[in-house]
């Protein structure tokens, strides 16, 4: 191979893709693979199953890059394609590795699976292929030479391609010569809009700028990313260092935290090193918190259980919220969200209690309390907090992922 | 414009798409959008901020195709790049509206917010551009004729991004003569492989036959799609229909439904005609079964709540599970859920109950259950129906999708 290797593009391929059915996920998973290892992800392109696009797709992408990653198209079935494009744009015909088969065959087999004959297929490869075995699936990768790229063709579902990019990509990765590595270092902000925040940072945010400072926006959460690249890692990362330094006095009460780490790994992990266990009780949310909560591994230590209480008399029975308190009120009140909190405490035996009530739409708004109106109560120790936020004009599904993150946030500023 | 508008492409931009921060979910909305106007989607690309990146695919996008949808770029701030390049492939500079400008201003205004200057910019656009008002936000959206292609440029917030493409997409699509509607009938099943059900239904997946059929997969749920094309929008239809007739009886008990909802739309749709109240017990699950539930709008109407009974202790205190229950069968065993699912009946007055709990891993796991093994209940007018799944080799994330995927096509099964 001519000079370094530095440039990539992920190729995503499926109809369910560019029918609009399924979310490509594969690509910003690769995208951070390839990226650790310092090469620049330049593009990601989604093409369907057509095999005149996808070829002219194919073909582009191997011009401009030196490594380009493609998932999907390598099922048994007749619409999956990947191979035979390869093959042609490689220059030659399908060869059938017997081995592989008897690998396919294998697999079923030690599942108790039916063999249909059309897997058969799979365990055909371009001229010039490496083959790259699937331990988890009957699709076997490949990695082949096209025009000035190394093409590694992986199958579309996320659990197969994971595994066999770790086994198969990151090693081939972490040998290349001159690659320069990435730093990365991110701020997590929740209170400004990005136009305010944007302003406050402006100086940091010129192009050509290094390291390179980056906003992003996420169901209300801002990222600050500050990203530095160099031969010399150490020096990169402290590069990132000395920015993020001079950032993060600007940011006061708004920066939540700082690293690599999601919002939920940052609460679960204060959570953990704090000993306090947690229950929730959600209403509008209808367990989105806590589902964000279960995501991250080992949770189990301090995450007690929540009850969805998406009608009033949830509220009543499994919450012990007085009656007279939601007549009073409203549903969406602090004082209902207090009483919910204090309810879920003491019939779970938590130390810290979360709850939120809030008016998602489209229906359901008043005058007094319009739709995005969202009550929110911390209980900490049975010491009590709570607070109103409002959201016009936003969507149903906005303001249950907004109203999520405003309570991972909570235990980060609260639980200290 | 000469000849037929037919193909698309969307463009979707921003550094936090390109290093895999945040999923793009703009392009497959897009897609459904285009394509239910009869345009055919050849391809979504992503590309960063990187001024000569975006240029570059945007100036070979507009060469392909004949709409071309961006969104992203359209912020305030330095990194926001969108109208200088799409003024550089337009062939002049940007120019200022202040109609756009006093928008922005009226609208930061009106909701008490301070004004920074950088949103000026926001009211720049490419020479021969048609702006688009954005009333929802400050970006203000446009359309401009770049090479072959009409060029949209959208903001990437997805809110903002919707309300302006119904507001300016839409009918402007609705308008263009000779395009071709696209009709769909999709059929959803549960129960075997992917490569399983190609092997069923082979002889319609063969390429070029019309209507085609195509397979897509997600959480376990597979989705066969049936698309015609026509410029009689109703033969379409009736070809789909025939396809689909075809197909129905080799599907037997696999086939769940069939049309366009979601699978949660479905069930929520199937309770509501049935005037079935529902309640949930979740444990490994972690809440995304009732969070599914809740996404659905009018959900209210049949959704009483959950108990998110993550840890044995919530089992027994809010489901009253008895403790002798859990030692003797442990938490993961068919014995526990019908009485997960009796207990939260009973509790928030339910007509149908369902519970869940399994071994999500990466810890958890025996001999005799491992990793993977997850039991169900589902409980009609008292009525215990219990079942058990193993998932060996599959990871977290998809173990707790594919658990709550169960119980919503177990209310497709059961509540007839």
């Amino acid at each position: 191979m001519s000079g370094p290797i530095r440039t990539a593009e992920v190729l995503s391929i499926g109809d369910e893709l560019i029918h609009g059915s399924n979310l490509d996920t594969n690509a910003r998973w690769l995208a951070q693979l390839l990226e650790c290892h310092g090469l620049t992800v330049e593009r990601f392109t989604v093409v369907g199953d057509d095999p005149a696009l996808l070829q002219r797709a194919m073909d582009e992408a191997c011009r401009r890059v030196d490594v380009v990653v493609a998932t999907g198209g390598l099922g048994p079935t007749l619409d999956d394609r990947t191979r035979e494009v390869a093959a042609h744009l490689a220059g030659g015909p399908l060869w059938f590795d017997p081995a592989s088969w008897q690998a396919i065959l294998d697999y079923l087999r030690s599942r108790n699976r039916p063999i249909p004959d059309s897997n058969r297929r799979q365990a055909e490869f371009p001229p010039g292929a490496v083959v790259l075995p699937n331990p988890v699936g009957t699709a076997p990768a490949f990695r082949v030479r096209i025009h000035r790229a190394e093409l590694f063709a992986f199958p579309g579902v996320p659990r197969e391609m994971k595994r066999l990019a770790e086994d198969h990509l990151a090693p081939w990765l972490a040998k290349l010569p001159g690659a320069q590595p990435i730093a990365q270092h991110c701020l997590l902000v929740l209170g400004p809009s990005e136009a305010l925040l944007g302003e406050r940072i402006e100086p940091f945010m010129i192009a050509e700028r290094e390291p390179a400072v980056g906003i992003t926006a996420s169901g209300g959460l801002l990222t600050i990313r500050v990203v530095a690249r160099g031969f010399d890692l150490d020096a990169a990362r402290a590069a990132c260092e000395v920015t993020a330094a001079e950032i993060r006095p600007l940011l006061g009460e708004w920066l939540l935290a700082e690293g690599e780490a999601t919002l939920a790994e940052l609460a679960v992990g204060r959570l953990i090193a704090r000993n306090v266990r947690v229950a929730a009780a959600e209403s509008c949310t209808g367990g989105l918190f806590s589902a964000k909560l279960a995501e991250v591994p080992g949770v189990s230590a301090v995450f007690l259980g929540s009850v969805v209480s998406y009608a009033n008399d949830a509220k009543v029975t499994a919450l012990g919220v007085e009656p007279q308190l939601l007549q009073q009120h409203g549903a969406v009140s602090e004082e209902v969200t207090a009483a919910m909190a204090l309810g879920v405490c003491k019939r779970l035996g938590a130390q810290l209690g979360l709850s939120v009530s809030g008016i998602a739409g489209p229906g359901g708004g008043t005058e007094e309390k319009p739709v995005g109106t969202i009550c929110f109560c911390l209980c900490l120790h049975g010491e009590v907090k709570t607070w109103t936020l409002r959201f016009p004009d936003l969507g149903r599904e906005f303001l249950r992922e907004r109203a999520a993150i405003e309570l991972l946030a909570a235990i980060l500023r609260h639980v200290r």
